[in-house]
Formats: structure tokens, sequence, C-alpha cells
């Protein structure tokens, strides 16, 4: 019964909004959920739900054969777990890390795992607190398959889709970094235009069907594009790169002619200019991602 | 007959890839066809197909009441067009100018025509070159609403759905020039994120199906934050502007550590940071949208 009831528990370590979500939802799974935060306070209404306050981070670590980690960053990781205590609490329990930051931390802080025979999985959370728990939430994991398979029905309580992406343990952070690359800069754009558009008498709201119009374009084009990647090819779908320069100065310039600063897209464009000028203009834009991967 | 054939005669100045398209539509619906372009020869397949082949452009523009122009930009626009000959040949018809550029270059043109008697509507292709004539055309126009109502049924031969925006004539070049700023700097993300995804080992197609979860997230996001935007505020959807700067490093950390050059998340990075420092930590990114715009 204690093996079962150690089996079925879980440990939150950090109470942000998403620490937060997370402890609720293994909670709302029925799962003997012990919370610590750095700041204290934040689990009263976890407690109230019932889930365990711990002291300190060693005790929340003990109470648990898997613990969760989701803090700011890696920095926040560390400070909370090298130390003795914790580690000897850790030692042959599992940490699953959901905190976000780049592959190369994540690779590190597997290190100091392995060094302190602690297992290790980690993972990237890719949609935003209110998902936690629903079939909307997305979940990516890397690590060892066993460990992750093992732990795969108490993760799962978090609701959404859980994707092993290989043992590789900075995978889940590279590939929380691309789409994360794709989905900011696209809100750049889409924040800038609203400027844009603004400065031209144009209201948000009149923009934004056709917007969304736009927005309806890039997933096709986004899975599309990812075979003439990899077949080297890039056809020009309309659009050569000297027409795409071209388009990109004319928003830099109307931009700039209302004082509006215009640096994400002439960045973008010197990008474009920088392919024509190695003898890709008649290319697609596409063309950008080699050369951008090129040392 | 002779006034129903002019009624339904069209000239199409510019046979690039998009004047080709434009002329081809025409030609299917059963206009009569005039044709011109400054390098000759590209007309052949049209006249195949019935297009009369003019040998000047004020000839092609006497042929109809109605010539669209489509060329590379407004520089080539007022080459073909400001000369006295030309503006003879048009004084009294209508130009419908497609060629894209800044909304300032369309005011500027639709000055000129006054001048000259001309009359004036502009317009903007949003999609491209192969779904001109099918459902899938998106055209914006700008420009006085009775002559737009009057060439309506000409310009509807070109096929999909077309807009009057407003009298204004660089109504269409303004959202042309915002819907641009969407798209090409979200594809300047997807483009980067393939470049660092393949730094980390990940083939594009891996990437793909999550880069389209990526992409079916910003439609809603783009309508949505347009009340947000109207109504002075921001809401941070699960994404305080500090969370969003923080992911904004991790991208441009992985990125530079494989040396993949990061201008573009640099740029919207500096927005953000901006933002912060202005007192909008807790706000949603699309703060940056009203920031951007204050002069």
């Amino acid at each position: 019964m204690s093996v079962h009831t150690e089996q079925s528990a879980v440990t939150v370590l950090g109470l942000g909004p998403m620490g937060r979500a997370l402890a609720g939802a293994f909670l709302d799974a029925g799962l003997r959920t012990t919370v610590w935060n750095r700041t204290p306070g934040r689990d009263r209404e976890l407690v109230a739900r019932g889930a365990v306050s711990a002291r300190s981070v060693e005790e929340a670590a003990a109470a648990s054969r898997l613990t969760v980690v989701c803090v700011v960053n890696y920095d926040a990781v560390d400070t909370i777990l090298r130390r003795e205590a914790v580690t000897d609490a850790l030692k042959g329990r599992t940490v699953v890390n959901l905190t976000a930051d780049t592959p190369d931390r994540a690779r590190d802080a597997a290190a100091w795992a392995a060094e302190h025979g602690i297992r290790y999985l980690d993972g990237a959370i890719m949609t935003p607190t209110p998902t936690i728990g629903t079939p909307a939430a997305v979940f990516l994991h890397s690590g060892p398959n066993d460990l992750y398979h093992k732990h795969q029905p108490v993760l799962e309580a978090l609701g959404g889709t859980h994707t092993h992406l290989g043992e590789e343990i900075g995978r889940a952070a590279a590939y929380d970094v691309a789409l994360l690359d794709i989905f900011w800069t696209a809100m750049a754009g889409y924040a800038h235009a609203v400027a844009v558009a603004h400065a031209e008498g144009i209201a948000a709201r009149e923009l934004a069907p056709f917007a969304k119009g736009i927005g309806d374009l890039l997933p096709p084009i986004f899975e599309g594009l990812a075979a003439e990647v990899e077949a080297g090819t890039s056809s020009d779908e309309g659009s050569p790169l000297t027409s795409v320069a071209s388009s990109m100065a004319h928003v830099i310039h109307t931009s700039e002619a209302h004082g509006i600063d215009a640096g994400v897209m002439r960045a973008a464009e010197g990008l474009a200019r920088r392919a024509i000028g190695q003898g890709h203009g008649t290319d697609g834009f596409i063309r950008v991602a080699e050369l951008l991967g090129r040392r």
C-alpha cells in the first residue's frame, strides 16, 4: 500500500502560474501531490484542494518517486536542486524538468543528475497555463525511453498530448526553442503590422480578418516547405527572393515614414539580400534557412 | 456594338508572371484583352490565346476603357505612364494599378492621374500567381466608389474575392504592407527555426508537424488580439512580457551558440525589453504594437 502510494505520488517544485496549474492537474487526477515554492504562501489554494505543503526542497523531494520542476529558468533550477541535502533526497528518484531554457542547459542538468545518481527527464510545455489539464495541452519530452514510459501515466495526468522525442536529453528544449522562434517572430510581425496599419488609419479590428487570412496561409506553408528544405530545393511559390526583398523594403519604408522602428523587418530583409547577393535571387525565401546554417 | 466591345475590353500593361496571369484570366473570361510589355516576346502565349499585342503603351491604352498595370514597382509604373503620348491616350479612361508599393506611392500616382484627367483605382494582389482566375485569389482595392463599382465586373473576371477598402487611395497598399509585414516576418521566423533545429540535429520534416501546430495557433490569436489593441488592454494570455523576453533570449542563445545569426529575434527581443523598461513587464506582448506607434 505504501509502495502504491509512493508510485502514484508526485512532487511539484515551483508554484508560479504554470507550476500551480501542473500541481492542480495532478490533484484533479487524484495523485498524492506534494508542493514547494521558494516564496511561501503560493500553495494555499493547492493545500485547500488536498496538496501536501513541504517545508523544504529535500522534504518535498523525499515525498515522491517523481519530482516535477517548473521554475523561471535553469539558473533557478540549479539554485533549488544543487545542494547536498537535495541531491541526497533525490538519489535513485526521478526528476522531470519542465522548466524552459536552452538545449545546452538541459544537457548540463542531465550530466549533473547522472553524477548524483538521479534519473532525469527533460520536457517542454508548448501551450499556455489555461490549457494544463485539458486536451489542448502539448508537452514534449526527452530522455531515457524506459524512464519516460515508467512515468508516462503520471505525466499524462497533466492532460493533452505528450510526445517523447527521443533519448537525446536536449531534444525537447531544441524543439521548444525552434517553435518559440516561429511563434514569437510571427507575433513580432503581427504587432508591427498593427502599429503600421494604425499609422495608416486602419484599426486593428479592420485589419483582423485579413490578418487571420494571412495566418491561415502559414500552417500548410510551414508543413510544405519542410520537403523542400530536406531536398535542398527552393521553389519560389510565385515569390522569388528579389520580389520578397522588394516587399520587405515596402514594409520598411512605410513603417519608417511613420517613425515606426522597422528593426525586425530590416534584419529579415538583410537575410534576403544576403541570399540574393550569393546568387539565389530566383530562389524562394526558404533558401535563407540553408544560408543561415552555413558557418 | 462597338461601345459594348470597348466596355468589355481591358488592357494589361506588364507581362511578368503576375501580369501574364491577369491577362490570361481576362482572356478566359472572354474579354477582349490588349497586352503590352517593355521587353517584347512575353506576349506570345497570350496572343496565341487571343490577346491583341500592342506595339506601344499609348496604343495599348487607347484600346480599352480600362487599363490594368502590374509591374515591378511604382518607379516602373512612372516610367511607363508618365509620358505625354500615354497620358493623352489615357485621358478620360481608367487605370487600375495592381502594382505593389507603399501607400505614399499610391497617393502620388493618384495625384498624377487627377492632374491628367485620368480616373484611378489602386489595388493589391494578396495571393500568388497560381491563384489568379481561381476562387483562392484575393484582391484589395481602393479609390472612388463609383469608379470601383463601374469596373467591378471586369475586375471580378480575375476570380477570387475582391474587397473595396474605401475611397482613400492609399488604403489597399496600406493593407498590403501590413499583411506582407505579418507574412514575411513569420516566414523569417520559420526559416530561422528550421536552421536552428537543423543545427540541433532536428530535420525539417521532424519539426514540420509541430511547426504546423504553432501556425495553427496564430490565426485566432491575430483575430483575438485586435479587440485588445482597440481597448488599449493587453492581457498576458499566460505569457507576460518578462516571460516572452526570456523565451526570446533562449532562442538567441541557442542560435548564436551554433553560429547562426539571430538578428531578427534580437530586434524582436529589443521591442520586448523596451516595453518592459517602460513598466509593461506584466502586460502581454501586444503592448509592443502601441509602443511602436508612439512617436
